[in-house]
């Protein structure tokens, strides 16, 4: 091999991440993951490990028996309920309002569903209504819908959907990767069949971990498929009628059944990442899920405001804009890419962005899990005045910050998140 | 929800983790880990991307442009190449040694490839005779191979085998989990077109991240699948003339280009625990590769040495021994699991049951990564005499010491892992 210069041991710079994810993780998160291993059937890694199912049950808000974590990034989640779930030409309905919705449908189409897809411009999000008539037209097997989607920065009401899908027999997912931890998600009293999510968003931790939960018609629907690897099946062991699913990995009989009391062999646990994903679950329920996102409402609030006093216009329909992200239209004659270098060469802050039809357009905000913070906002907006004062674009002096500041005057004390 | 108590902080046992994998992660790893999150595409952070992938040139001796991580645990890495590569209906050829062929063989049957075994009792390997003339008779689109068997302790000799893929056009992958950093590997040398790996074993990380490489073949067999999420779509994108692959997150077409130059965004990159593959490579590359591998055949050397000097069989074929792992047979009138319960109880020390047809029959006993030290090696042999003593296995006195100490003697200088 030729001559190879070692490079220099980790040492990143300092940032303040205000973009729509990843975010700065809480430093309790990274405390937790420098934890020495243990082995996988070490009795305190099994604790560990319902300890973590009995944690996300309360930040999923369910009872839902199989609640775990998938080893690998939030769409690692997806996937892995959406394989483990749809039989070749089941008939799915995807309503796409943002990138992820597009993302739904095409592991779908991987899976081998027949797809159908309803489409609201980028920027709005659907009525009940409109998603129950095409449930009645296309009769599918599964909804599969994004709650946040952080392409567009909106939030999808799913509150009404789970009876539509049960008068219909429809199972019912969401992927509420950008949602979760900042935006009110009730699984059990939502009727939702099946949530999947990431940490590197409102859970304040790092990407990696996808927790998910699943209710009994869920597995139900995936025992049906179940299938017991060759190399430690025995003489017990049966496979499920349906055909094999199409992932080893993303098997969910075989995960259940290594997170379940049999605890057969699948993968290696991720250590480092279960210690993260549980204490991100930790800290959330320190906080409370209620006074956490009231948290994520309040600091959405005063950047909107922040953003408002500036001049600057909003992208989408605030009705339903996610409390942790907010897309804002660059103003013309100012180089967006421009202005996003400069926060972050000068700033050190990081804004997010955008792709697709709004590549060019908006910027994305965020403010999320640990960065959800009075300090987060109001340096992320003074600072992004300064730059675009430095751009040529003129704002009227100090409206911006007086505007945010209004709204923590407006409650009596600020939530902060929790020490502990 | 019903009242919930807060479990405590994460806090695990000190346990000296001398199985066959997980072991204890070097602490420089962990430290990696528990460093602050940047933005995906933070200059820092597409540098850090890119250390890593010169990084794991090193690691796996090639000059693979494709040399990346998979965000999952190693069989991860095993899904996203096969899946990657294989389309439905293709031959494979899996030669069976153990539990990870038969993986191999059923991962190869989800991706709807028709798979031809051929298997040798576990305990022994295969001679590249006896896959030539399987290769000849199947005409297999790929070969599929395990490295090293944890499951048997065995390692597959693969240096005669690209020469022969090479003649009758097959596609040669291994799965180097539990072999790489601990046992000789040449993936160029050797004509291996496809390698994956994971931090868990030799490479004293935790589970979570798995690194692979291929080559310009296996690359071009992907890349006529290519696919462009629809969600980040543009008109410059065209897909390729195969079948869409029958997954997402493990498609390394979309995972290349996300790696690559165009830096289209796929995954969000799991943070930390690429701070951790790429502290692992860093730590091998300052020991070297040679004289890490020189390490861990000195200490299963001796591990052996104890072993056979305290009276115990070993299993399996010991000229193909893998060097990190031993296969040590219980004793009649021994409860395996008691011993293996004491050890952990009384010293914190965790050695390996099997499974499948040795379950019951051996203990598998590591020496890797960051437990590859003479001190890790004379504590185990110490404790498990001692346990053995108490179950009433008779052993002479001193034996077992002597003779891993009279290993260590017969080198001038031990190796230790390298500081740094």
């Amino acid at each position: 091999m030729p001559d190879f210069v070692l490079p220099a041991q980790i040492n990143p710079p300092s940032r303040l991440l205000m973009g729509p994810g990843p975010i700065n993780a809480d430093p309790r998160v990274l405390r937790a993951m420098a934890s020495q291993l243990i082995g996988q059937y070490d009795p305190a890694m099994t604790g560990y490990m319902n300890e973590t199912m009995a944690l996300y049950r309360q930040v999923f808000e369910t009872h839902n028996r199989w609640t775990l974590l998938i080893d690998g990034t939030s769409r690692a989640g997806i996937e892995a309920i959406l394989v483990s779930t749809i039989r070749p030409g089941d008939r799915v309905l995807v309503p796409v309002f943002g990138r992820f919705g597009h993302l739904l449908g095409e592991i779908a189409r991987r899976c081998r569903a027949e797809v159908h897809t309803i489409e609201v411009p980028w920027g709005e999000v659907f009525t009940p209504d409109r998603i129950e008539e095409a449930i009645k037209r296309v009769k599918p097997r599964l909804l599969l819908t994004v709650h946040g989607d952080t392409s567009t920065t909106l939030l999808q009401p799913l509150a009404e959907l789970g009876e539509i899908c049960r008068r219909h027999s429809v199972l019912f997912y969401t992927d509420a990767t950008a949602s979760l931890g900042g935006n009110t998600l009730k699984t059990d009293d939502w009727g939702i069949d099946a949530v999947s999510a990431g940490l590197q968003k409102c859970l304040g931790g790092p990407s990696g971990s996808a927790p998910i939960t699943l209710s009994p018609q869920m597995e139900a629907a995936i025992r049906a498929r179940k299938c017991v690897e060759a190399g430690i099946r025995t003489q017990d062991h049966q496979d499920g009628d349906d055909e094999m699913i199409y992932s080893n990995y993303f098997d969910l009989g075989m995960i259940m059944d290594y997170w379940g009391p049999e605890r057969l062999n699948h993968h290696t646990e991720a250590t480092s990442m279960l210690f993260a994903a549980r204490e991100c679950a930790r800290i959330m329920l320190e906080e409370g899920m209620d006074n956490r996102i009231a948290r994520h409402a309040l600091h959405g609030k005063a950047m909107l405001a922040g953003i408002q006093g500036m001049g600057l216009e909003t992208f989408g329909d605030l009705r339903h804009k996610m409390n942790n992200v907010l897309g804002v239209v660059i103003p013309p004659g100012i180089n967006g890419e421009a202005v996003r270098q400069q926060l972050l060469d000068d700033f050190h802050i990081e804004i997010g962005t955008s792709f697709g039809p709004l590549q060019g357009k908006i910027w994305r905000i965020g403010t999320m899990g640990y960065n959800a913070r009075k300090d987060c906002v109001l340096q992320t907006l003074a600072a992004l005045e300064a730059v675009l004062n430095r751009h040529g674009l003129r704002t009227v002096q100090g409206e911006a910050m007086q505007s945010a500041w209004k709204v923590y005057d407006s409650v009596r004390s600020v939530t902060a998140p929790a020490k502990g």
